[in-house]
């Protein structure tokens, strides 16, 4: 068991240190949404701050009923027994993972901590790429082969993992794909984890979410957090919402695996973290309740992430790099020609150029696709009224510091000799 | 992998259900502080509700400075670069067992969590019962025989761990005890885990304490929370002071699982909780400083534990129970005779007396010994009022909500027929 610290959480520290020493940096490196805390959820922790109860292991029934609606508001069925909160999304999946106890199936690249994760449960992470223009879901067409391979060779598999949009690649799947993927998890008796933690901020007009929970209910686990919509990365709060088979005592028709998951994954819990941090599930079930104050708040979030993501993509592109057009969260994941992998490149921009991004490598890329994930929402600012100046700014391109980082960027790529 | 809720949770939980179906119960089961939140601890989490960045996995340097601190004081040698703070000491204990890899080496009866953890991470739990009259430590007698038995059958053992004080037996083991185990986790190449959550709750007058990390600092990892002396389990929030070796990346002379612990803990903590709350890490520095309100509060919340822990073991001593004196935290374990076991005994104790206490086979205790552990902190009383009042009572046993209680317990008692 050796597991490095997580990568975007280790990059931040990287960056940290350089710039303790001097360095000048664009953090294009952290999955942070860049924003500060909205007032109302400050004060709903405060006024929870007397909360010292554990409290149930699932969390408390506000929270379980603020996220049942939550979800019921997008087409979701959810029911709040069905609910599990956790201190992070990351947690869940962890413990949906571990309660799972199978390999899964993840799209290549995927986000740093569920291949990751499936090596601490001791389980594979079978990777598989996108289709053509896509990201987050592993192609369809090339599902059903790697899972019959891999239970060829004695593996379990017992799940399969989509990104809704994508982190690293800032793609939605197409409701096609992801309906296809649905069939195929029941075909291949997979429980389907879908991470829509960027769902409310899709920000391409033109992308259509669906969730594989409106096609395939009893067997998908949906999670969300707090942590991208309204930037509560720190205050570490997410919910899963359960299919019904979970609360289910008899096994599973076909799949022992998904029998009472619900029950198992509240096991893990209570062994590991006990419930979510009181105050904090306080504040969590305000905001899942959705008042306007902070449906207007996501709005505003979601305007500025499109807006900064598609002027960093529209560098990248100037200078040659080959992306597709960012549609969700504040990510892009161009590929440079011209450089002998991913690691090369990224040492490369931040070395030489003072430009912070991560290697495709960490999301488990093959080392010589020169291509790297850029974070976009560090260029927000780097105080609290920056952020909430290019939170309400009319063109946040045209405050001085994001212009600024935007320009440092476009020397930084210039800089590169691009051939590709 | 199945793992049932831990016992203490789905105890709370299934007492819940029985008040609201008006069953009168004396709650002896959850082992909650049962104390209101220090006004001084609400405002430090106010005043850090705007904190939403993820920070460093092990914790802010304020935290860790703090549990430094506090550390150094108890004459635990202690470096901030080597503590890492987690979602509770729970998460912390959970994480240190999967990065360990081996079978541990545990005191039976022992905490409901260790040995389930043990099973999640695919690791064997060794229990050994503690010499007579202690609790919380295996019995050095027999524990160089049992882990040569286990190696002998091809099982890695890389620790040992200890509760001081205990809980369930509320008993400190002697400085003595310690001194060995620690001699004999060098023999045996054994990192010790030393759980010292209620070390400032140690109400017996005549115990002394002794961490193991004060006799064998190279190899004693020692983790602590706020949840029980500060009554602050729902803000989940809990600290790890892990030894130098940890630091080194070189491979430990003969136990490489104890190489680089610290790097293992970190890489565990990035990939399944990120970081602890942010909020309660900035209140949790405050109280790991160590304000004098707060050795204050700590001070009256001792004096109330061993008030009412050994009022409520006179009941059960006068009762015909066998049980030693408590010591620390807000527990006893007596053993009563005439039950088949402590199934049988804690059915009866609830539903013919409605009293709730937890059966020792929750603790891995013999299912034929008819022993129970009993917590008694849930008897300062229902609101935040009583809880106050009872803190700062000169005679808590006088007020009425705790003596009735305790009627209720003796009467209870009486009904039980002992014959031991």
């Amino acid at each position: 068991m050796n597991v490095p610290v997580s990568a975007t959480l280790a990059a931040n520290e990287e960056i940290d240190r350089r710039r303790r020493h001097g360095q000048r940096i664009v953090n294009l490196a952290f999955g942070e949404a860049g924003l500060p805390v909205h007032p109302a959820l400050r004060d709903a922790l405060a006024r929870a701050a007397g909360g010292n109860a554990y409290g149930p292991v699932a969390g408390s029934v506000a929270l379980r009923e603020a996220a049942a609606g939550y979800w019921s508001r997008r087409g979701i069925a959810a029911h709040p027994d069905l609910i599990v909160g956790g201190p992070g999304s990351k947690a869940l999946l962890y413990g949906l993972l571990l309660a799972l106890g199978g390999d899964v199936v993840l799209s290549r690249p995927s986000w740093v901590s569920y291949a990751a994760q499936a090596r601490l449960v001791g389980v594979h992470p079978i990777m598989i790429p996108p289709p053509p223009g896509e990201g987050g879901v592993p192609d369809p067409e090339r599902v059903s082969t790697a899972v019959a391979a891999a239970r060829a060779r004695g593996r379990t598999v017992t799940s399969l993992l989509v990104t809704l949009p994508d982190n690293p690649t800032g793609r939605l799947a197409r409701p096609e794909t992801v309906r296809r993927l649905a069939a195929l998890a029941r075909e291949l008796d997979l429980t389907i984890i879908s991470d829509e933690i960027y769902r409310d901020l899709v920000h391409d007009p033109a992308a259509t979410f669906l969730s594989p929970a409106e096609i395939a209910p009893e067997r998908t686990v949906v999670t969300t957090g707090l942590s991208k919509s309204l930037a509560l990365g720190g205050w570490r709060i997410g919910v899963a919402r359960l299919p019904e088979t979970g609360l289910s005592e008899a096994p599973h028709a076909s799949n022992p695996h998904a029998s009472n998951l619900h029950g198992r994954l509240l096991g893990v819990a209570s062994e590991i973290w006990s419930s979510p941090a009181a105050p904090v599930q306080h504040a969590a079930a305000y905001a899942f309740d959705e008042p306007a104050e902070l449906v207007r708040r996501v709005a505003a979030s979601r305007r500025l992430h499109g807006i900064v993501a598609r002027a960093v993509a529209e560098h990248f592109t100037k200078a040659g790099a080959h992306l597709d057009d960012p549609q969700g969260g504040f990510y892009l994941y161009p590929g440079i020609a011209g450089f002998t992998g991913s690691a090369e490149l990224a040492a490369v921009l931040l070395d030489r150029h003072g430009v912070a991004v991560l290697p495709g490598t960490a999301f488990g890329d093959s080392p010589d696709a020169p291509r790297v994930r850029v974070a976009t929402s560090q260029l927000y600012g780097e105080s609290d009224e920056q952020r909430t100046a290019a939170l309400h700014a009319e063109d946040p391109l045209e405050l001085p510091w994001i212009a600024a980082s935007l320009r440092h960027l476009e020397e930084a790529l210039a800089g590169l000799r691009i051939f590709g």
